[in-house]
């Protein structure tokens, strides 16, 4: 039975979910830096938006100080993955680790750190950080979860029943590749799309009239990674065009991470999202022009911050 | 005889032409801003780098308030094109009227206004605009003209003689159609990845050591080019992948006007150049995967200003 849960990484995704457990499970947070840590035990962390409530967490930006947990959900941006991979090292031998990262290939970096049971996440969930104890929760969607290698089916359950006792949307799947290639697609395309154009998820993603229509070249960068998932033997959850089309008919625009990422001069996570799907697309022999052109382009945008 | 020349847009380019020929003819300039003209008429217009002095020139901001030219030459950007030969229409009708613009289809849009005998430019020179009256001649590189349509050649002959006489580097081509073509695609790619990166034309325009690196991406796209050339009959007078990889081992690195177009969110010229490089594509049957992406990526970051 799960009774303590660590949550690593508090950025949006990681205090909805550390908030939330902490209804209904001892809450740690590790955090990147002592001030947040601090704060968090000072002031609790505070959700508003869907729910209103303030949950008590025992926040450290040092693994040593925190008692043993018996899961850990790393949600740390994938520039803070190794470095939050490499301090667990060594530590929490009983936990089950699970990663809600966006992308691919977030379970193979910690599987390099240790022996875990691992657990692959997948959350649509979004939110927007107001300070460091204060989150707002803007969509209620759902984090799917699947099992990693042979982490037995029944240990993914429990963590998805813990996730629903806490308030949020989850579901446990025998097999999360298929909705983690949907988000991968879409993300690649969408993210990649929006950074390099500077315009939010809105309406000219999905315009496909004349020549020149953005949608045109978000349909075919959909349509060459599917052709890689085929390849890859994996078929999709939900269709990302479908997904794409639906986002853009939302009331108020989404401003895409990696957008804000290339505003601010930050890295991006196109690594392990653009990067991810180019490098599948290698590993499976598909051709996938108008991916490995976004990604270059991407790589460039962040070269050209110094 | 050209005894009377008239530059049509004060720019960078536009101001070069008018001062150096402003030594060896009368030089007219029509300009779009009536304080531009009245600058212009009243100091001069002053070249430094290069060259040294300073010329006089007579200025207007109304086609009806200049004589009547022998040449006129068109040196507005793109998007100052249209208003500028629905300017000229009905007047200057003894004229040769030849265009400098960059990308193609120049010439098509000044037909649509008048039946001038038209000749075809294309401009390697480069410099910076100080202020109305003030421009540094920077690259000191070549005008290549050609005839357009049933132009005798011989006049072509006589306005690069002109440009000679009056110091600028310039030689007449049987067919400009090689010359374009190569700056064509030069530009298409060079200016659509820096208008997407935010980066210079630098040496990341030429690496092509690891698989994120933006030289493949630059490679392919001039690639993709020559394709398009060949199907439109059109032999390179260079190779635009030699361009690139010159263009990058120079100094300091060039910041494409298409760069500074978007960081000032100002239209660019993608549809005299990216533009007109896909609708030759379709016209030919050629596929261009690559330059079409650009081409939308680079419209949607104009579509994001609003």
């Amino acid at each position: 039975m799960i009774q303590r849960v660590c949550v690593v990484g508090a950025g949006v995704i990681g205090s909805l979910y550390a908030a939330h457990l902490a209804t209904v499970a001892e809450s740690l947070v590790l955090t990147r830096r002592e001030e947040h840590a601090r704060a968090l035990n000072e002031h609790g962390l505070r959700v508003t938006g869907r729910h209103d409530f303030t949950a008590r967490v025992v926040a450290a930006a040092r693994v040593r100080e925190l008692p043993e947990p018996d899961l850990v959900i790393v949600a740390t941006k994938a520039g803070g993955l190794e470095p939050a991979a490499s301090a667990l090292a060594g530590c929490f031998r009983g936990a089950t680790v699970m990663t809600v990262l966006n992308g691919l290939g977030a379970e193979g970096i910690v599987r390099r750190h240790g022996d875990w049971p691992l657990v692959s996440g997948v959350t649509f969930m979004s939110g927007t950080k107001h300070s460091d104890t204060h989150v707002e929760y803007i969509l209620d969607t759902e984090t799917w979860v699947g099992p990693y290698e042979d982490t037995p089916f029944e240990r993914v359950e429990e963590i998805a029943a813990l996730l629903v006792d806490a308030g949020l949307k989850a579901e446990a799947l025998p097999d999360l590749r298929p909705a983690q290639w949907s988000k991968l697609i879409f993300n690649a395309t969408v993210n990649g799309v929006a950074a390099l154009t500077g315009l939010p998820h809105d309406s000219h993603f999905a315009a496909e009239d004349g020549i020149a229509d953005l949608g045109h070249l978000v349909h075919d960068l959909v349509d060459e990674g599917k052709r890689i998932a085929a390849a890859a033997g994996v078929e999709l959850h939900d269709d990302p065009w479908e997904m794409n089309v639906l986002a853009t008919k939302r009331g108020s625009a989404h401003y895409p991470s990696m957008l804000e990422d290339v505003e601010a001069h930050r890295p991006t996570e196109v690594e392990l999202i653009g990067g991810a799907l180019v490098r599948e697309a290698q590993k499976h022999g598909v051709d996938a022009p108008l991916h490995t052109a976004l990604y270059r382009l991407v790589k460039a945008r962040e070269a050209s911050y110094s």
